[in-house]
């Protein structure tokens, strides 16, 4: 076991105080005191960088929190595990909603700062120059939660998000699919916009299935784009036989737009959604989900951020993958061929 | 226009500093300029109480917001609108999410007067002895949100659940509805479990109608304790024609098990809601519901809590009460008595 500061206190004949005082390199401290915990330190080989750096800077026990949208089904439920893992670890959260308003993003990280936050956990990719040359001076470890931005010095908890939309593009075709609509996301994100849309075309190519330009459309991830968007797809020519929503809200609105159009999920379209939040099941027909391991992902961004706190050497020194799942429900079936149009 | 501390600064010939330093009565003020700062108040019928308040409180902006539980439908729409409301006045939240754990807010309470929040939004009202005589003994404002516990000392926004409720049940009483089954929230709550209780029973009792236990079941306003006491109701003798749920999570859990037996609503079955959250729209058939004005009581609750903060004179000094609203959206309908056994 790694000796402890009460044991070079110990050692050294002093108060565990008069030790942390040499860790903090505070004045007024004697020079024959000094040297008995340096002694206890070297023969005890107590590593003082994990030691000191927990006692040099006085802890908040603040974990400064982005979020893209509370109302969401997906961060709603995320937020609620992070601030449940964190408590359990004593730490307690600011909360920062920002709906895509980077100037309030901007203003709340110096606020985290000013507030002496001990690490911060981010969970969008639309950084601004601004707010990528701010987090990288911060001296304040930082986390992304499920997503992944173009920024190589943070370490990210997420799925793979590309093998996930191809995974769920490939259950659709397994049902006889081919005509496959896409609700993507905001292509300025790679992970949940770029990487879900790239899934998707791979698993169609992988098929010889030709992607349609008419089948894929992109939207902001709540019901009401996937509602607005199912619409222009249900009055194009040729309407898609399955559609792969990337969010659940915006498969919901998929769903609800099938229904008010008169016809029925699954039995005239299937529709999959993505992240496996409780709407999921609050819906009828019960939406069929690419899941991210919610629960999962909120307690590892609070575990991995409170190893860098804390300089810990299990603290992630790169992004942890977590699983996706495919979770079946009742909203997709196979697809017959009845007509000879197709 | 009242006269301001740079108009007092003025007047005595010194700095808006000097006079700061003398509303906070600071030491190391010479008589004389103390002498002249007091003069230039008198003459000019300036108010310092209002003034010394805020210069004397250092503040700083933080807001601590107690919330059940943000997974919620309701909480996490009306959290979105304060955390906005807050923004706009420069005010960051602290968010503690307790999930019915007194120990949990407790511990909150005590970071909340550690960190000197400003003040302190509350949204439930399941306090414990050592919780109430917590919040009396803070010297931070206070205002509860959504509830009013048995505390008079405090500022609650809220609708009046009981003429909700009650309203909501001449709704479906209207209809033709007399099997009107309830499926309450906790009794502990006022204003959420008694009060809307209270309602729904004086409903039925100013139109003959008899209140039948086996109709009359409480939850924990979840989708999933909606879905369960509706099993409970569909496998009774005589089955309600119509349900009054005192949240639409519940309402929503309600009608998906409806669904899932076989059953149709509002064909077989109406449903109603309470709270007006957006999950009322995404499901089918979208639900109707009494609606609380959330994004209004969100934006109240903090105006108030901000004339509170800065000593306003337009500072709430009782309850604001905001007022309700039936949505009729398609869970309900006429009942039409099609047998001989009603």
């Amino acid at each position: 076991m790694a000796p402890k500061i009460k044991d070079v206190a110990k050692k050294a004949g002093v108060s565990v105080t008069t030790v942390s005082r040499v860790l903090n390199g505070e004045k007024y401290v004697k020079d024959d005191l000094k040297a008995r915990v340096q002694r206890a330190i070297d023969e005890l080989g107590y590593s003082p960088s994990h030691i000191a750096r927990s006692l040099v800077r006085k802890k908040t026990n603040l974990i400064g929190v982005i979020v893209p949208d509370v109302t969401s089904s997906f961060y709603s439920t995320i937020l609620s595990t992070i601030e449940k893992t964190a408590s359990i670890n004593e730490y307690n959260l600011m909360v920062c909603n920002i709906i895509e308003d980077n100037d309030k993003e901007l203003k709340y990280l110096q606020i985290f700062k000013q507030m002496r936050v001990d690490g911060i956990i981010i969970m969008h990719e639309k950084l601004n120059t601004e707010i990528r040359e701010l987090i990288h001076k911060l001296d304040i470890p930082i986390i992304f939660s499920s997503v992944k931005p173009v920024e190589q010095k943070f370490v990210s908890v997420i799925i793979d998000d590309y093998a996930a939309a191809y995974d769920a593009t490939r259950y659709l075709i397994g049902l006889g699919h081919s005509r496959i609509g896409f609700i993507g996301g905001d292509m300025r994100d790679v992970t949940s916009g770029q990487n879900r849309f790239a899934g998707y075309k791979q698993a169609l190519a992988d098929c010889a299935i030709e992607a349609i330009g008419d089948y894929i459309r992109f939207g902001d991830y709540k019901t009401q784009s996937g509602y607005e968007i199912m619409k222009e797809m249900l009055a194009g020519d040729v309407v898609p036989t399955a559609v792969f929503a990337v969010s659940d809200d915006m498969a919901v609105g998929a769903m609800n737009c099938i229904h008010d159009d008169g016809l029925r999920v699954p039995d005239d379209l299937s529709v999959i959604g993505f992240d496996g939040s409780q709407l999921t099941e609050q819906v009828r027909p019960r939406l069929s989900s690419m899941e991210q391991p919610i629960l999962e992902m909120g307690i590892v961004t609070v575990d991995a951020l409170l190893a860098l706190i804390s300089g810990n050497e299990g603290a992630p020194k790169k992004d942890v993958i977590l699983k996706h799942k495919l979770v079946i429900r009742d909203s997709c079936k196979s697809y017959v061929n009845s007509s000879t149009e197709a």
